[in-house]
């Protein structure tokens, strides 16, 4: 993607974060049959690969081969930027709008999994995550499940984990602006009800700018 | 894409609006470095073909040739769904978790524009589409900016259109549901905080179901 060196971002744990609190990647590979991009929630192993699952029947797994590339698209938030919301646009009007936004694109081959040992083990992580968060002390479990159906879930679904070879990031967040116009864009976000963006720039804010 | 019949989006005016709702498009293409992908605000003209602009370091307009085909992804809002949030896994406890999402992929041929005219036109009319939206009555025009500094960003960009080939569109909202089950994962995503969601469920379910 287009990166200028001012927007990219290169800290592991904000590359983390991203892909944690927006885990529906779209996955999009070329194929014979041209693009294909699915999205699919996907979840970050220690050693860095990125594991999900799909429907049996979603032909991904037959148009895309085993260690083909793919590239997985995450997006956290994004919100026009008007130039209104800059103070110093009174001073010289020398300002055009733009867009702002937080994506990290990971770039690599994916492999498909079709035992149950890795299909179980991709349901249960993703659940465990998911649940932990909306659910807390009363988080689903695929044991709440009769055995039977669950055996029939995880025999309609194929597994995968996507290896990393490049990631690039982009935290188009206003960095390269005054402080004033920072602020002001921050006010603009929120009047306007982009709050997760104008939290992400406040954020920003407060470790670097 | 994987597109169970039940989870396909085929009214114009629905897909319409998720273009124009959340207009920051993924544009994917294959080329001769791998996947690239790159996030643009598009605009839908008249006739169907969508319009926008990137800078002119950005490499995509060499990376991908005139006529080539590109995907242009489009999401407006996703969130997990958990089997707690329907009633009746209480009945029977036959429920995995899933994940719903709108989304629309318009397959198309890009042909990037070079002269002032369609570069002026296609930041005109994003402009005050954006602009109407934020500012109302004092709306940023492109007038406002000096000539020469208008002149200068023109300068730095490339315009382009795409002209769809093909739009694939997923509205993947519980439709799929008993009615009680369906009205419990609409409250279990207020819970969560995932409004734009529940309240697309909310309009689904009074137009249709």
């Amino acid at each position: 993607m287009y990166l200028p060196e001012h927007f990219a971002e290169t800290d592991p744990a904000r590359i983390a974060h991203v892909i944690a609190a927006a885990p529906l990647a779209c996955i999009v590979a070329q194929t014979e049959t041209g693009l294909v991009a699915n999205h699919i929630p996907l979840l970050t192993k220690p050693d860095g690969s990125l594991i999900g699952h799909i429907a049996k029947a979603n032909e991904m797994h037959h148009l895309i081969h085993d260690g083909q590339e793919v590239l997985a698209i995450f997006t956290t938030a994004d919100a026009y930027i008007s130039p209104n919301y800059y103070p110093s646009k009174l001073d010289h009007h020398r300002h055009v709008p733009t867009w702002n936004y937080i994506t990290v694109h990971v770039h690599g081959t994916i492999r498909f999994q079709h035992d149950r040992q890795a299909k179980h083990a991709a349901v249960g992580l993703l659940t465990r995550v998911h649940e932990r968060r909306v659910n807390a002390d009363t988080a689903w479990k695929m044991s709440d499940a009769p055995a039977d159906y669950m055996a029939e879930m995880l025999e309609n679904i194929v597994a995968f984990r996507i290896t990393p070879t490049r990631i690039e990031a982009k935290s188009k967040l206003s960095q390269n602006r005054e402080e004033r116009d920072y602020d002001g864009a921050i006010r603009g976000l929120q009047e306007a009800g982009a709050e997760t963006l104008a939290r992400a720039m406040m954020e920003r804010k407060q470790t670097e700018r």
